[in-house]
């Protein structure tokens, strides 16, 4: 796929991708941080949604966010109630059409749904690691996603697509890698985790590390500072929606009357709703990588990393769409214009886009034909 | 004062308040709450600055916010660092002119600075009453210190002002005692806590509650869920600041390295000045009244109580002005400029006034010459 003439501009009547199978991608090879720190080699789990083609080039890399993981579309089991987390977006003849793409997505490194993170085992110990683990960044993300896609044989990338932390991990991918990617899709991020941001996280970190299970990162396998992870993702989630949309969708309805309350037992639908959400996560993410993925947001910065952001671009040869939402309060329209407008400075090709969606960050996840026509449209458009 | 002819439209040098002293005003006759639970009777502290005069009519009512107390203006002793929490407005020539009005302030019934409150004791038990204290709302706030008003003597309120839940105090005064009261100053507030705010104090609640040392709200005085109470102000301040001011004092600035530092320990100058928050808080306030007073706003709907923000209105006798903050996002313009739609509507004397500030939903806290100037001059001018 040496360019686009191959694929049409409309998309066909939209499918499924169906049943997946997560696979393991074990790098032997010894693996060296940002920071330093060296471990032996690690895992990434990761699923693929398509075909590869004979190039090996037809392949776009699905980046999820902090929350996310490896199963982006498609189901497990025909029992699956839900599909993964993207499957809107990641189909055949949907904006990323699996008809002509080969779509990658895996669980980041230091992640908790199999690839190597804090709850792995130590080598040296045999326990997980905990707060032992290396500081991770943004970059080791990446650099470890790169490992997978070259035991894959993919010679290229025609794009990178990710929102929030994926969309910082899009931007690193075009700048870490500047002649493997052919187009960057960066979605409600921030080229620079700001002081807001930043309190919102520690905030969240202060929860899991003060609630007396945390045993400084040293708990059992499903054990660990459930309360605290719970309050940290209640917190997190007011910041993922808006303030028009939870008053939409709950407002002051209050739940129906139960005789047994306590005093102060939620009695609104929204307090119940987030103590949901919170009993939700714990089931399936770990605490140690909740303290270690908010840290590499809260340290990405990338006009801090390389002098400036127009720096940090120089490199850049993809051509870039960045879409923000106007209801996002957390990645705010602003922080991703001023990604345009640098890699423009920057001499790059680059196009900004805003959708007007009363949903908060989260717009990016949820189902928006606009932005599926404005993926569907840039990944069948010619690349640089 | 039966008008304003005898104050002069220009304030003469600011001056201090000065020493004050708090006094408690004990009520010895029943309190029934809006829940319908009596209580025998209760304790409001409270402070008062300037003096009162013959006609016992020149009076300001101060209602603080959720974190407030009784001691706004003036100094306990030579030796105190800080003087109370609106001394800048409240004085000799500042915009609430002690030189002209006899300003009071309460501590708020359920509050734990020496009002009766979840932390006082139950006369049953002998034992603080925790949990087992009445609901509290708003309404009951304001009808407590009407005991106090009628205890001094006061025959008329030139006004209430109050920011916050303080805004919320100020509209209900003017709904219950219509005759009583000649002006309405909210500041920074809603005729109706929204999803969104309800969501975050249920997540403030649930860190309280979830800590193990709240033991359903019967926990010895100085201890308790302190993890918790701070991990609830920490949460709660980021919503009482903005993005911009945060960025303006902190960005993404770090503190000095820290050769002990354990993994996570706060990095970034904005992680330990929320920390730094959150230990300050649980050494003077209660996780209990926490409770109560976050339920209070939670519930504090004047459409749902009264049918309609017009019928809530119908019988407000006093002039209102409505100060809005256009960086406050926790009680944002709109929800300000509601309620003075409704009281014109209502047919009411009712004034929008908005501030660009970018100090967030505390800006009616701070140090702002364009507030006082109103204040002073809203002040000033005749009431009803």
């Amino acid at each position: 796929m040496n360019d686009s003439a191959d694929i049409d501009s409309a998309r066909s009547e939209p499918g499924e991708v169906g049943l997946v199978e997560a696979r393991d991608f074990v790098s032997p090879e010894p693996f060296t941080f940002e920071s330093g720190h060296t471990i032996p080699g690690f895992t990434l789990r990761y699923e693929t949604y398509g075909r590869l083609n004979a190039a090996r080039d037809n392949v776009v890399f699905i980046a999820h966010a902090l929350s996310g993981d490896h199963h982006a579309a498609g189901i497990h089991a025909l029992t699956d109630r839900k599909s993964g987390w993207w499957n809107n977006l990641i189909g055949p003849g949907k904006a990323v059409d699996t008809n002509h793409y080969f779509a990658i997505c895996s669980n980041c490194l230091g992640g908790c749904v199999g690839s190597t993170g804090p709850s792995s085992p130590n080598p040296t110990t045999g326990r997980p690691w905990g707060v032992a683990f290396p500081p991770l960044t943004v970059r080791d993300m990446v650099r470890a996603d790169k490992r997978l896609l070259d035991h894959l044989g993919v010679t290229a990338l025609q794009a990178v697509i990710g929102g929030s932390m994926g969309g910082m991990r899009v931007l690193q991918f075009g700048i870490e890698y500047p002649g493997f990617v052919r187009r960057l899709l960066p979605l409600a991020t921030t080229a620079r985790e700001n002081a807001q941001g930043i309190a919102f996280n520690a905030v969240g970190r202060e929860a899991i590390m003060q609630d007396p299970e945390w045993h400084r990162g040293e708990y059992a396998k499903g054990g660990g500072p459930r309360v605290g992870l719970a309050i940290a993702r209640m917190m997190a989630h007011i910041t993922y929606v808006s303030d028009a949309s939870m008053e939409q969708k709950f407002g002051r309805k209050k739940r129906g009357a139960n005789a047994d309350a306590a005093p102060f037992d939620a009695q609104y639908e929204v307090e119940s709703y987030l103590q949901h959400q919170g009993q939700a996560f714990i089931n399936r993410f770990d605490a140690n990588t909740y303290l270690y993925i908010t840290k590499a947001i809260d340290d990405f910065d990338l006009a801090g990393a390389y002098g400036s952001l127009e720096q940090a671009f120089h490199g850049v040869q993809a051509r870039t769409l960045n879409v923000a939402f106007t209801s996002d309060w957390l990645f705010p329209p602003d922080q991703n214009r001023e990604i345009v407008l640098a890699l423009l400075r920057a001499g790059k090709a680059a196009t900004y886009a805003e959708l007007a969606t009363d949903l908060g960050h989260d717009s990016f996840l949820l189902d928006s034909p606009q932005l599926y026509d404005l993926v569907h449209d840039f990944l069948a458009a010619p690349a640089n």
